[in-house]
């Protein structure tokens, strides 16, 4: 019984999506994205998000994220997203190797969340002296958050609202996106295009799937050729896209994603109970999606470990440790998670 | 009974390498390329290449070229190719992207081929005049080639002779690498390494595996950390890096890549051998790997394609035809094409 | 008594250059192109061409050109230039950095000019296979040309013809652009803007100035924000810019840069009219603006420098040399070198 | 009779400048920094530091801020400096420009300057982990600070020990370096090369030249070739370099930058007394150099005005004023200032 909380990236895939990649592998395919199964995406996502979308299917969130703000983003603009956020700590500055040096501004922000007044203040700290400074071009927004929370459609209306108030345009970075609309259980087009999010990087590969992500753009035809240039000048149009797009359209078929995304939720929900019944844990972040970040001593961390819980104490902090809830958690894991927690 | 030898790219993946990737997919494991399988690739490629070997695996033959360049070509640096190349030609600029604008310098050369003479005379021409012009910096050789041919070791040997002379870095480009091998017939180390080849494309996708190549850097251990740089500032660290690895060490393991390759060859003979019975239609290079290349007449690709044949007439030719036979490619269907030449 | 023919870039700066610029040294001014010299140059330069024009006001032609193509061209765009063009062989890549990786393809051609088949021709050879290849985007003619020769009104046109037929855009490096109309004869405005030129680079510095140049947009405002971000990211947008600028004003002003322009020209004339009278030494290409390319032997060029002329051996040719006339060569210089040629 | 305290970039040229400029001005010499002046540079200025030194005369503070952070710091490594600093602010993203894709990393403190305290925590909190992080790879100081403040040889070295220990290069981004050794009264060195500082961004522009500034490098010769290329596929080489290596020559000679910058320092002063006994107005910094910071109400700043003086109010603050003195600053309009006050 392995009991592996430390990140839904080390998860394996799920049997529907593996048999999807199996069925794929009949035959020949057109390369590069022709082939029956890359080419249905549009559709699939025009549908899922009630509106017309771009679909580009890619292999890792990063490159998701990248080429959705690089797209939208010139080399002398800036992109305000969460201190907290992937883009701005865990991807070495793609964004602002795609971007040509365009810059990240990072705004703090309880809960792992941007407020409108907080980003509005930004801005204004930001937009400068015309040519002189970065010009406020974009906005990303993290769904689920880093810290395990969840927008609302209201929060995100909200921020969208300010920052198209500002001439600028919204991304969301989805990488737990499943997780955030099993939390919500509202329509996806509704924290998202309906919200005012002009692209999403909707990720699949922490909840079930290999490495697929689906940068999505909803709307707007006039950006398909840069984000598709970009794709390929990274070297991320795979010859053999089918076995991506494939894992996409079993995500999303049947709901499997909400399915695989609810369960690791609940999971989430089990264990912050526990938190929350114990003498001196405590919870850093009301939970809200697959993540729980749990305040404790080194001491507890430590006799949780000696018990062969994994898990991550959150770098610079001894006080502090992630555990994450994934499609692949079972119920027998977090029992015996939960009972340590006793 | 599909006839298609349009690519490699579009066949499927071996029974083989799926199996090493359902096989991989047991709980969890190292997210990032610390998982038991990535972690064996320096020590298994080190073998393979009788050399101290640092491997990065990634998912396309795009990102390993233009990481393997990037790495050593400063911006201001040119590399040398033929005019035919698939970096020169295929990539959108993939290289220039990594490099910051360096530059490739394309070199004419019979059946696909450079000759040290033609190198020297492009770099001469190129090397300009101080900090005014692009510094020669790199080579990049193709096996087997664009045509379809492949360099000897001692064809490598010599050019490879020609930059290290010159103080230039030299990369090989191997995305049909396991063609060339099996047609060389000779210790993989000896077309590359010991030939002078500092960097390795090793290509596996085309040759029956899912999206799966490694660049092979051959001793060199202070070019590691650019190279990892790169590749994760261009989003292709794959989080779930164990199935590509899982590929890698199961195309490698039992010579699995060569017996691939060298039945795609096997079936590439065959056709060249009835073009070279046939009446009218000629071989445009020497067919030594598993691509074959016929002049012929649009009347004679009509007719092989009203057959249900695919195959891909040469752009901007219409006396050319390319047909690319692969590990998937069963005697049927080569017979089924051999006739249509009867 | 120098006589110094090694280049234009070489010359000092013209009395009534000098004379502008410590005219515009009295008091403060705006800084950063606010100043009542900088903001005269849209109106200048729309008044000298005929037609509405963006100026920004630049130290180098380099960047002039770079900003041109930069602003016109993606990442994935390619530029079309003559094989002996300065963007190609002597600014180290600026237009390739300043475009993120950019391609230049270089066109051979006669008498150092393009023609619209060979344009067309290597357009076609290049424009590839969609996200695969790049973009032709853009054709960036030499006027004078590098071998000195210059291009007339109706060869531009049919140039920029065969590149807005192929929704491109079209550049003039001008850098001796005085030498050409003082050439043509024409009004400036026939061989550029009015012949389909949409940018230009208009050269001072080799024609008087020190350190002048302008970039001309010709129409296309919105190619500003563009052009000026790019200007001031690469630091060249100069806080002290008045005393650019008022070198451009006083250039323009009283036809100055034409009678400087004349002058070279007709220094060159002198030279060319000795080597056709020549027993042994030829002229490389017709002589048309300020630039004489002499064929002769390594010995003729030994006994022009044993006689203290200065003058530059093309380079990878002993039987090239090339000698440039400037507003600054005297009439006796140029006679010591006729003399010498006798 | 102007008041102008805009800003030292709106000034004249010295006489002295112009002098030099006008001497340089005789004959033909070779282009691109390769005359008499600019081969001078390098013992110019190994005197002038006591140290062996590799100069690059340019012609903004911007582009040798940019080159010098690009030469040291890789597109994954990251630069931290005061979050007042011009490069974070006012520089459009030039050295994210040159640096492809680099990040700077603000860091607040008081006065304008860092502390080593500060640094380290803003260095632990930035160096996340391995290669999904960017690298902590340099520090830059700005002398005199954006604040008018000027740091202690003691101070500098502090930091600089800091950043060397942790493996970090050092640059002093000198806009206004003249004014800060005029208030330190200490040797050039001790302030720089002797306190840690590895490369000096050395303005001149500010302090009476007409657009020079030295890039002086100190030891390091292996950075020699990166920085000039840099130069030059930035559109930096001047191919008339003369003229700004002259001016660099004649700023130093005579030790005429340290007395145009201690007459400008005089003159703030001056004023900053006159502010000291104001009954409402106060000061924001402390005075050191030629920038007063003053801090009062919009009815004592439009006051000021409409008396002719001209200032800039500071941008997203009502309270605050900044006036600049200059080497052309006459004791007459800093009277007329200082009795505005009375």
């Amino acid at each position: 019984m392995t009991t592996n909380f430390r990140s839904d990236n080390e998860t394996p895939v799920a049997a529907a999506i593996m048999d999807a990649i199996l069925e794929a592998n009949q035959g020949t395919a057109w390369a590069y994205a022709d082939d029956k199964w890359s080419t249905k995406l549009d559709q699939v996502f025009s549908d899922l998000f009630r509106t017309e979308a771009i679909v580009l299917p890619v292999s890792t969130g990063t490159v998701a994220n990248s080429i959705a703000l690089a797209t939208v983003t010139p080399p002398w603009g800036s992109v305000f997203c969460h201190s907290g956020a992937h883009i701005q700590n865990d991807e070495c500055g793609a964004p602002e190797f795609f971007g040509n040096g365009m810059r990240l501004v990072p705004v703090d922000g309880e809960q792992a969340k941007l407020t409108p007044s907080a980003l509005e203040k930004a801005i204004n700290a930001n937009e400068g002296h015309g040519v002189h400074s970065y010009k406020p071009t974009s906005l990303s927004l993290t769904q689920a958050t880093e810290g395990g929370t969840v927008y609302s459609p209201d929060e995100v209306r909200a921020l969208c609202d300010s920052a198209h108030g500002l001439g600028m345009n919204t991304h969301m970075d989805g990488a737990r996106f499943g997780n955030a609309i099993a939390s919500l259980g509202c329509h996806p087009a509704e924290v998202t295009v309906e919200a005012g999010i002009d692209m999403l990087s909707f990720g699949a590969s922490k909840n079930g799937c290999m490495a697929a992500e689906a940068l999505v753009i909803f709307g707007q035809p006039q950006w398909r050729e840069t984000a598709e240039r970009l794709r390929k000048r990274s070297g991320h149009l795979l010859s053999k896209m089918r076995y991506v797009s494939a894992q996409l359209l079993a995500y999303i078929e049947d709901d499997r994603w909400l399915k695989m995304a609810s369960h690791a939720n609940r999971q989430a929900a089990k264990f912050a109970k526990a938190i929350e019944n114990h003498a001196e844990a405590s919870l850093e972040y009301p939970v809200q999606a697959n993540e729980v970040f749990m305040k404790w001593t080194m001491e507890g961390f430590d006799q949780l470990k000696s018990q062969g819980i994994q898990f991550e104490v959150w770098p610079g902090r001894n006080d502090l440790a992630r555990f994450v809830f994934a499609h692949s958690t079972s119920d027998e894991e977090t029992d015996i998670l939960v009972n340590c927690m006793r």
